[in-house]
């Protein structure tokens, strides 16, 4: 009964990109390796760690090469998402997120049998509910304090309150307190970059202060983990981090796109690797093509998608399987021809998604699943 | 291979509904019932026909209570919905859409030895293509010519156009010129009913132009079809049209809870059935609750999901695995309490999932396989 629901993959390895079925995600493995090497390069010297978030991507084989790439392991939100990591052989997960329920936690624990678990917490009940998990199982499990530095979503305030769910974590006989989870995210997406810096700069400062409180209480945090794609080299070079969980950058998508350097230019750490491949079904006036990608296709909480082939084309506005295209440029559209879109977010992109068809030029290298797709359970 | 990517039921038959995992889509039967009950009431005396639209549900069980409650079969957008309907045993099937590349027009010509099926058109190369492939196959099928009718998305203009595309369709061997798909969307969301009505006057306008040119070219346009569930109601007294394919009305959403009826209030004519069930994950300030319902559990392209459990409760904002729910009413929140949900907007939210939990007051009743769930191509 748990298998009715998948789809065919929408390509055969060596088959040339023009047959590929659509809509359907590409990978232009040439601009992904392209990241992992950027990310790597960034990171040289800096004595931290890389975890990449995998809710990005869903897809083990992307995580077994950013580990072979020397990324410590993953992190993700859910722990189906975690499910299907470790059993894609990844062997250090951290859930970054806070975990509730007596059946969720059962199934986090066990997985700690075949990988070393870790998971955010930001509520005392919910300390001790994990500890019972983690004793029912007969696994130990690595807790996050999470502090709330900005975004106002999960976590306690830093300061007295992260040191009093420290506290409780470490008194916990199946649990280790490892540290804080300290993540920015409405940061990542501020367009300049002195916002982006002044952000992070705001929240290292929240974290210093709790480290030293944790500290005076005896209690060592060995990890500090935030940052993602938009701030990662401020959580690098802020003094308390040690490690960071940037997902978007092996993929970019059209928001950030969008987030501009320290001249005021888009920033092009990373190449967009990431496309929604989609073709033109019906092209009834000269002025607008319409494709087969809509809003179950790619997700626009962030945006519209960009068309990457046409100059002067506008995808202007989506419904469920129709993207209307906006043609005010000299290009030439025909019934059938494919074209690529930048999905405005990748991550809710990915997960509509049950395959990654992996490009080369112009030929199908590798067909991926999404193996964690639809996993938010 | 194409097994790998889908996701356990999050609930078994019988049990309590307290007691399925989230986040989860949830399907009230007897909201469900009335809802079918309703249309059948309005339809009753009229001489046409009901033909759902099925990308709202995708799920084969509901398609067969709807041909079991008198809908003549099911329409669809995409040849892969198309095809798990066919295989879960809807014998009468329409994309109502157009089809463009020779293996899916392969894919959808093949059908036909299982169905009746049907296809829309706005192009004379891609009715010669359809032809070819239902030569191929050995079968015919029913062609409908798409006029835009105010949607501004696919199809030829209304008039002279529509005719001489007719004309092409029946001449061809292998295709039945049955009549015209003029789907209005943009009138299903005006808000008022005066503005919904004198919109689908408009589209019912130009169908009867088209109707008196086909009649004089000697075409016989046998199938008028569109309507959803913003209008269907005077697609029905237009006089015009004869069959309508509303989808959302089984279950109905938020932004389709937002169109007022004819004396200003809002249209009670369907119940909410439809939910996401989500969990308290994170409650750490007092007007603050986190649920784990994100942009990966329901689509926020017509707006955030209601909350549809506690007053003064309001849906802020989404990020991948996360709602945030600001409480300004008096409600009580505590962790691990269970929460539902109306989405923004139903037909992609429920492409997020792979099951339906159906329940029965507080049991579950049935867990149906969202089939067609990824579907788009």
């Amino acid at each position: 009964m748990s298998h009715e629901t998948s789809t065919p993959p929408p390509a055969q390895i060596g088959a040339a990109v023009a047959s590929v079925d659509t809509p359907a995600l590409l990978l232009d493995l040439d601009a992904f390796e392209h990241n992992l090497a950027a990310m790597r390069a960034m990171l040289d010297g800096w004595h931290g760690k890389l975890r990449p978030h995998a809710k990005s991507h869903k897809c083990p084989e992307i995580a077994r090469r950013q580990v072979a790439d020397g990324a410590v392991g993953i992190c993700c939100q859910k722990v189906g998402e975690a499910e299907a990591f470790v059993r894609g052989g990844i062997r250090d997960v951290v859930v970054v997120n806070e975990i509730v329920g007596s059946s969720k936690l059962a199934r986090l624990a066990s997985l700690a049998h075949d990988a070393r678990i870790g998971v955010a917490v930001d509520d005392a009940q919910n300390v001790a509910d994990i500890d019972r998990a983690a004793g029912k199982a007969g696994v130990s499990l690595d807790v996050l304090v999470e502090v709330d530095v900005g975004l106002e979503r999960c976590g306690v305030a830093p300061g007295a309150a992260a040191v009093a769910l420290a506290q409780s974590v470490a008194e916990k006989k199946h649990l280790r307190f490892v540290g804080l989870q300290a993540y920015h995210g409405r940061a990542q997406h501020l367009r300049s970059f002195q916002e982006r810096r002044a952000a992070t700069a705001v929240a290292a400062g929240k974290v210093r202060d709790t480290l030293d409180l944790l500290a005076a209480a005896g209690l060592r945090a060995s990890t500090v983990t935030g940052g993602g794609t938009g701030t990662f080299q401020f959580e690098v070079s802020s003094g308390v981090y040690n490690e960071i969980q940037p997902g978007s950058y092996v993929f970019m998508d059209a928001d950030y796109g969008r987030i501009l350097d320290e001249a005021g230019k888009p920033t092009r750490m990373f190449e967009q690797s990431l496309f929604v491949l989609t073709t033109v079904m019906s092209h009834p006036v000269a002025r607008r093509a319409v494709v087969d990608a809509g809003l179950k296709s790619h997700s626009v909480d962030s945006g519209m998608p960009l068309v990457a082939d046409l100059a002067g084309a506008r995808y202007a506005w989506a419904s469920d399987e129709h993207g209307v295209i906006e043609l005010d440029g000299p290009a030439q559209v025909s019934l059938g021809q494919k074209i690529r879109l930048v999905p405005g977010h990748c991550d809710p992109s990915v997960n509509l998604h049950d395959w990654i068809v992996c490009i080369l030029g112009e030929r199908v290298e590798a067909v991926w699943p999404v193996s964690a797709r639809g996993a938010s359970f």
